[in-house]
This record gives structure tokens, C-alpha cells and sequence, in this order.
């Protein structure tokens, strides 16, 4: 037993040299001992394990036990944050050449997720209830006041989560050509934010579905308090049950939630559900590579049931559902950023959260943030912004519309506003 | 016999009735005989079938025999042009339901094309041979003063072939940041105005490879005549054989004449030609579903050994290259309008083109000009731009700089021109 452990003792400090060439890391075991890597430079962080077996199941499953052991206070950060650690591992283990050891693993259980998970409507209701009926209060903590749980559109650089969650909207809907009295399908339409945006500045008659009855609660509730529940209808239901047809369809951070083996189901159900001169706009998360697979930790602990693909597993889907692609945008540093402001308040507020939901949540929480924002600095996540249609001529000629639809949706963004001033 | 004969025009008028519900067609058979069909609307077109076997080679391979009896002069269009029969033809499958009969057969073509046609260096050469060293001066006819052969980028729907091209030009610069000096490869350039535009408007050093001895003699030519072959330089050479690295890659129309079998070559190459800090933009015809394949008549005369992928088909290439995807951009009815311009132009100057290489070769290309035009109006034909990097932070955060580059270079068009006129 003891001599396992050297053995994986000797592993382990062969790893981190191996993998920690730039900056510093320290691992204390729980016997005191410590190994150290890299040059020297950056943060002196330490990475305490409390026990001996943390050292097995980081060896046997990295991935997936990092997560779990800093969620379980099993292993501890000092001299800097969780997320100063993983950036550190997000930078080096960048800069390796793939195909790194252990993905041949990532994708043995891509090919396997792909052909076993299937979200039924019962799953999906089970997962989505997983993340979403939480303690709703939760989110007024990290999440801007809109309530805009997916990634956001940072027009420069610095702008504020607020702002770029507010140009997330206008741009989606500028995509979308909505029209005033334009019947509007938003397929997970969360705590309804989406679809407010288009009826109150676009002038949308919108329909919402969602299958948490927690985020259908709060969103029928918003669209009162606007008085828009005449023009916004939102409904606990699976997609795969529409009958009606729509102009405009748009789903935003919805089609994560959805699965390998739907993809052909939600693409028949976009073209069975969009009138024939319609549009609509799927916004997701992305995969850049055909190699990295869904990480463990996220699907076990966050996203149940989800999955992240690449561009070349949704394109056979949308193809075979004799859809028309009309447009394909690429959101690369932007959901980073998200996932930087949102822990930054998270953070600011933890001990509110603490109070909510407990430490174990908040360490878990805190780890699913700075893990979610090396994703998409260092592990090949995007978000894709895919426009279909079902004719080649119902999109303008050249995207320059884009432009001009977002003029207008903010001018109509501040007539709202003004008449909403006048009304108090 | 004349039973089977008989058996084939009974089948023929089905085929006839069944398809044609808009507009009107007769077919004249080369006994006297006509079948008609179409609600008697638009103009009166006649078909006329010159012999017996032509029915026969209808009924079997509509889409290679259509194409072949017309070049031949066995089938003739009276009532309108060869052109108006397409597009009726075009507007009437377009209306049908798919799966069409026949569909299958397209689906299998392909899968057997997919496996069995790679084109080699050798054959790559003969495949360009045959379309791009015929008499030169035809394509004088019917391109734009630069030759551009490819689709233009209409930014209004009434705009000039030429000021088309030159957008196009401009918009793939656009998307490539071009700084001044930096090192371009231009993969398939044709008789060089993309490169010389380049070089001249955006001050690059660019690299351009053709397999065409007579495009190269004309890009060579026309670089020296502006004074830039210091800056420009063309080389008959297989892409494949690359070993030096640059900046920016473009390759505009030539991803056509790959072939299924090459993608990851192709993007392998593209991988390894760029530096670390680079751009690539790939132009190319596109298929917007998974259904049409290669049509078998222009792959036998007038594209050989071309194949027009979905993007289905070239993203896994893309993503087993380890390229990040950047945007992707679809062109829909620009190359229609395209191709209408060229035959518009061919067709006001047939005569010198029958002088240089006969009627028949006029027939052939007044087809493929009119046929063309239909596949991208009803076929499923569409135009992608696919921008890749090698990292995710090379392009800038939004597309909106695509056209404030567009306003550079515009601006630097005018200065070159300029200094053009005060130099003669």
C-alpha cells in the first residue's frame, strides 16, 4: 500500500514537471511532504490534499476529481485561488501538443455518450431541475439583473456585464429581422429575459417554453410586472411537443441541454415548427476540436445530461432536416469573460450564498466558474450563433443588416425606456 | 422496339404532367409528335428532340443527357432560350417535395465518389488543364476586366459585376487583416487579381500557386505590367508541396476542385503553412444540404474531378487539423446573380466566342452558365467563407471590424488609383 503510494507519489511529481513549465506549483500530501514544479515565476500557490486517497483519485481521474476534492474541502488553495490554479493549468497544459495522454479516454466516452445518453422528456425535466430549482436567490447573486444565464456579447473589451448582456439580446435579435406582431417561439426561454427584450423593444407576440417550473414562475411574473403578459406567453413544456408554427424560432443556451442524439429531432422540430418565410437562431456552446469531450466534473455535478459539440456533429443534423444555414458567428473570448464577471460576483457576494445554499455549494460553485472560464480560454470551447431559414432569400444579401437592425432595436431600446420614465 | 418507344413517351408525359404545374412546356419528338404540359402560363417553350434516342437518354440520365443533346445540338429550345427551359425546370422541382426519385441514386454517386476519387498531383493538373488552358481568350468574354472566376459579393442587388468583384476582393481582405507587408499565400490564383489586389491595396508580400501554366503566364504578366513583381510572385505548384509558413492564407475557388478524399490534406497544409499568429480564408462553392450531389454533367465537362462539399463534409477535416473556426460566412444568391451576369455577357458576344472555339463549345458553355445560375437559385448550390486561425484571440472580438477594414481599403483603393492616374 505504501509502496503504491510512492509509486504514484513518483507519478505525480513526474506529471508536474512534465506539465508545469511556466509558473509555480507546490502539492503538500498529507503527510507533509512536497513536491514542486515549474520556473519559479507567477503566484507561489500550494495545493494542500488532506488525505492519502485524494492522491489516487487525482492520479486515476484527474478531470473528474479536482472538482470533487475542492468541493468536498478534501484539497484546499493557498497562496492564490482555485482559479488561479487552474488558470496555471489552463496555460501549460496549453502549450503542450496534443494529442495530450488521456485523450484517448475523452473520446472512448465521447463516442459512448454519443450513442447511450439519450435525454428523454422525463431525463430532461430531471436535469433541467437539477440546475435550475435550486434556491432561486442564488443567481441574483452572479448573474446580471435580466437574469441572462448564457454568454454574453462584449461589443469592446471592457464593457460591463450588464451592457454586454443587454448587446447579447440586441444582437440575437437583430439576427432574428423581427418584425412588430412577429409570432416569436423562444425554445428555453429561462427567466424569460429573451423574450421580454423582443416584445417590449422589438414588438414581439413571443411564446416561451421552459421545462423549470422554478424560471416559468419567475418569468410569468416579470412579464406581469411589465404588463406584456398579453403579448408574452410562457409554458412548462418539452419542445418536442410544439404543433404551432412560428415566423422567427430562437433558443439560447438551450441546445447544450439537448444531446448527440437529438440533434435530428430539434432541427425537424425548428423547420416543422418556422412558417416558410421564417427565421430562427440557435446560440450554444461549441467544441472547436473533434478531440476534447464533455468534462466529467461539469456533466456529473452541473449539466446533467448536457452536451457540447462540435460543429461538424450539428451540421449533419441541420442538413438532414433540409434547413438552410444562412449564417454562422463564432463568440470565442466572450463566454470567458462572462464566467470572469459572474465569479467576480459571485465571490463578492459568497457569503450570502453561504447562507443560502451552504460552504460545500459555494466551493462547488466557485470551482464551476473559474473551471468554466479556463474552458473557454484554454480547453477549445466557444459559443456558435447558427442562423437557419428554410429559403436561400428571406436573410438580406450581405450581413451589413446586422448593423443597421441593432440601430434600430437601440433607439427602440431607449423610446421604451423613456415611456417607462413617464410611466412612473 | 417502337413499343419500348411508346412505353418511354407514356412515361415521359407522366414525368412531364407530374412536374410541370407551373408555366408550360412542349416536347417535340423527332416524329412530329408533341407532349404538352404546364397551366399555359409564361412563355411557350418547345423542346425539340432531333432523334429517337434522345427520349431514351432523357429517361435515363436526365441530368447528364439534358446538358449533352443540347451541347450537341440534338435537343433545341425554341419559344425562349435553353436558359428559360432551366429555369422553369428549377422553379418546378423546387416546388416538389423531397425525397425526389432518382435522390438515391445522387446519395449513392456520392458515397461512391467519396471513396473512390482522390485527385493526385498528376490528375489535379489534367483536371485544371482541362477547364483552365483553353483558348484564353474566352474567358475575356464573359469575366470582368480583373477575370475574376468566382462568386462576386453583391452589397446591393443592382451592383456591377465589376464593382461585385471588387467588393468581393475587398470583403475577403477585410476578413483577413491584412497589415502592410505581412506575408500572404494565395493557394489556387488563378490569373492573379486577388493577389495583385493584395499586394497593391493592402501592401502584402503575397505568394500565389496555380496548376495552370496559361493562368500563371497571364498573372506574371499582369504583375510586372503594375510594377509588382518584387511583391508578387506566382508559382506553378501543387499546395501540397508547401514547406514555408506565412501570415495569411486565402484560397478563392479552389477548395472545389480538392475532392472529399483531400479535406484533411488540404487543412492539414493550411495548419502548417500558417504561423501561430495567422488568419486563413477558404472561398469555395458549398452544398446547403446533405441530399444533392455532384452534378454528373458538370463533373464530366465542365469541373472534373471537382466535388462541392455541405459543411458537414468539411468540418471534421477542419477540426481534425486543430484550426479554429472563426466565422463562416454564406453567400446564397451572389453567385446566381454572378453567373447571370457572365452569361449575359457571353451571350452578347457569341459570336467571337463561336470564331475562337466553335459552336458546339458555345452551346456547352451557354449550359453550364444557365445551369449553373439554377443550382444556386434552386439547387441547393450556396457560396461559403470560412475564416480559420490557430488561436482563439487573432481575430478580433466582434465581426464589426470587418467593415471598418472594408472602409480602409476602400479608402486605399481610391489612393492607389490615384497615384495611377499621376503616374501615366
Amino acid at each position: 500500500m505504501s509502496e503504491r503510494l510512492d509509486l504514484m507519489k513518483r507519478a505525480l511529481q513526474s506529471f508536474l514537471n512534465q506539465c508545469i513549465t511556466a509558473g509555480s506549483l507546490t502539492v503538500e500530501l498529507a503527510s507533509g511532504e512536497r513536491l514542486t514544479a515549474g520556473d519559479g515565476t507567477g503566484l507561489p500557490l500550494v495545493v494542500v490534499l488532506k488525505d492519502t486517497k485524494a492522491v489516487r483519485e487525482l492520479f486515476f481521474h484527474p478531470q473528474m476529481a479536482l472538482g470533487e476534492l475542492f468541493t468536498d474541502g478534501r484539497l484546499t488553495v493557498s497562496g492564490g485561488s482555485v482559479y488561479d490554479l487552474i488558470e496555471l493549468l489552463g496555460q501549460n497544459l496549453h502549450t503542450l501538443t496534443p494529442p495530450q495522454f488521456g485523450q484517448v479516454r475523452h473520446v472512448l466516452r465521447n463516442v459512448f455518450d454519443r450513442w447511450t445518453r439519450r435525454n428523454s422528456e422525463r431525463l430532461s425535466r430531471h436535469n433541467v431541475h437539477h440546475h435550475y430549482d435550486i434556491d432561486d436567490r442564488i443567481y441574483e447573486l452572479f448573474l446580471d439583473a435580466d437574469r441572462q444565464y448564457s454568454c454574453a456579447y462584449f461589443e469592446t473589451p471592457d464593457e460591463s456585464l450588464e451592457a454586454a448582456q443587454l448587446a447579447k439580446k440586441r444582437h440575437i435579435a437583430a439576427k432574428l429581422l423581427v418584425e412588430p406582431g412577429a409570432k416569436v417561439l423562444d425554445i428555453g426561454s429561462g427567466w424569460g429575459g429573451m423574450a421580454l427584450y423582443l416584445a417590449r423593444v422589438a414588438g414581439a407576440d413571443v411564446t416561451g417554453l421552459t421545462l423549470s417550473p422554478e424560471q416559468l414562475k419567475v418569468a410569468q411574473r416579470r412579464a406581469g410586472e411589465k404588463g406584456l403578459s398579453s403579448r408574452v406567453r410562457f409554458r412548462l413544456e418539452d419542445y418536442r411537443k410544439l404543433s404551432e408554427t412560428f415566423d422567427r424560432i430562437v433558443s439560447v443556451g438551450m441546445f447544450e441541454h439537448v444531446g448527440l442524439k437529438d440533434y435530428e429531432t430539434y432541427f425537424d422540430v425548428v423547420r416543422r415548427s418556422l412558417k416558410d418565410d421564417g427565421v430562427a437562431l440557435i446560440h450554444s456552446i461549441g467544441r472547436l476540436d473533434g478531440r476534447s469531450a464533455m468534462n466529467p466534473w461539469f456533466a456529473k455535478y452541473i449539466f446533467p445530461g448536457s452536451y457540447v459539440p462540435s460543429l461538424a456533429e450539428v451540421f449533419p443534423a441541420i442538413e438532414s432536416a433540409s434547413l438552410t444555414v444562412t449564417d454562422v458567428e463564432i463568440l470565442r473570448v466572450h463566454y470567458a469573460e462572462t464566467l470572469k464577471a459572474w465569479r467576480a460576483r459571485f465571490m463578492a457576494r459568497r457569503g450570502e450564498a453561504k447562507e443560502l445554499l451552504g460552504e460545500r455549494f459555494c466551493r462547488m460553485w466557485e470551482f464551476y466558474l473559474a473551471a468554466g472560464e479556463a474552458g473557454f480560454r484554454y480547453g477549445g470551447l466557444m459559443v456558435f450563433q447558427i442562423q437557419l431559414a428554410k429559403k436561400i432569400d428571406t436573410v438580406p444579401l450581405t450581413r451589413d443588416y446586422i448593423a443597421s437592425e441593432e440601430d434600430r432595436l437601440r433607439a427602440s431600446e431607449a423610446a421604451v425606456a423613456d415611456r417607462s420614465v413617464a410611466a412612473e
